[in-house]
């Protein structure tokens, strides 16, 4: 699971994670786009616009902090039959370099997918030029709930 | 400490707090409003607008943290001297129930401010009609840098 | 429920947490004492003998953080019905000053309990001659499970 | 670094790490053993006896966590010149299944070495009959100091 994801999630899927990103209004304000959904792993890409930003001119780490905590959803729910939905319990994240570059990338992997919890490793990179330095890594503890409607 | 800030900071510091506020991109464009500039206390509010939502029409937990990040950082530097500035090391934070409300609150104070290092308490409150319940709730470890520039 | 436990738990839960302290064989081996059992809110003490220190002479953060974590697992069984039981989901400590004293108290204290989950806040404090100071904080969360015999 | 530790740390550091660790009375009264000491890498076992449980029979979250906390803290001492020490800021982690088997051992790797604060990741394995499995994962901060003599 660790590694997981090296392929693409089905189209059934891949179009419920697109349905519930698209439903996400912070996202679509902060400019965040889904890179990648593959089984237990999600990627959101959000380019370093003024809009995200902390006083240093760097992207806010309560802008990288929620592209992550949005792909650890995501990639729990890859995992989920699609009539359940999740909720994030709690997350931890080390912001560890300031987060330069044209943009940043969040990657959710679930480390473990249990009957109501699920775990994930949350990890943010900082790209320029194609080339990826991790910024923050994190984990997170997700609830599988039963969808409403 | 813990209880800090029933008064309000002085001049410098709510100016400083202020300046620095006005400087990050990322808290105007989610229409975040400093309410409160004590010492070792600062409050920070957000309006319940659909930019901020997630797929189920709550406040984003991505948003209820880039808050309560931000209202810790300001708690602890308003603490530090003015030729001083604050990185965030790491938080993490619980979603104890939906952010509902039409607007909510983040409030960061400073629990134990040391040399380099500063913790703080992250509480974030769903406000409706003047009502307030606690939504999240998170500690956040704090580094004091020098100013630059 | 935050300042929660001004007074004792009624018997049957005190016995209820009694008996399953007991049954830790970690605390027992610490030399960990149960202090106070009130509703959402348990004590636990523990002496600074060299069997429980770090490198530095300090008690080890791995058994100030022992002591919070079983804190708050008991803090939570106070407000569960007599055939409930609790697994500790996840947990996160700072150690704010070193675990110095005669002995170290930590305290946990609920912050939410709903029907699967609860929230707590974890505190330790060293104390010297009657005098206390507070060395670790932090938060965990716990899972509800049916007793298992 | 993150894979880091392939071989094993040079003579010098693993006589130093191996110094520390037996100055940690905690370590010694669980029974723990160092098992591996290589460069932003260290892992520290214990066997499961009942003087390490919980009220179930696991080995205690309470004694996982402080191993898993020194294995962090060592990992860091790895790449530390002799003249400095370490402390524990922080750490989280999460319980992920029970931890059973005849022993466990954590595993702390180096995320991220910068000048004051390093990032360890944290993880337990549950072993019986040679078969590992994940029972705890976390992420822990530390800080850097002076030698104290």
């Amino acid at each position: 699971m660790e590694d997981g994801g090296q392929g693409q999630a089905d189209a059934e899927v891949r179009e419920r994670i697109e349905a519930s990103f698209a439903r996400q209004g912070l996202m679509r304000h902060l400019g965040a786009r889904l890179t990648r959904v593959a089984p237990g792993c999600v990627h959101i890409a959000l380019a370093a616009r003024p809009e995200v930003t902390q006083q240093h001119g760097y992207v806010h780490a309560g802008a990288t902090s929620a592209i992550a905590d949005s792909a650890g959803g995501f990639a729990a729910l890859t995992l989920f039959p699609p009539d359940a939905e999740v909720l994030t319990v709690e997350y931890k994240i080390n912001m560890m370099a300031p987060a330069t570059g044209d943009h940043v990338e969040a990657v959710g992997k679930v480390l473990k997918s249990g009957r109501t919890l699920t775990i994930c490793r949350l990890e943010v990179f900082g790209i320029q030029d194609g080339q990826r330095s991790l910024v923050s890594a994190g984990q997170q503890t997700l609830f599988r709930i039963a969808a409403t409607g």
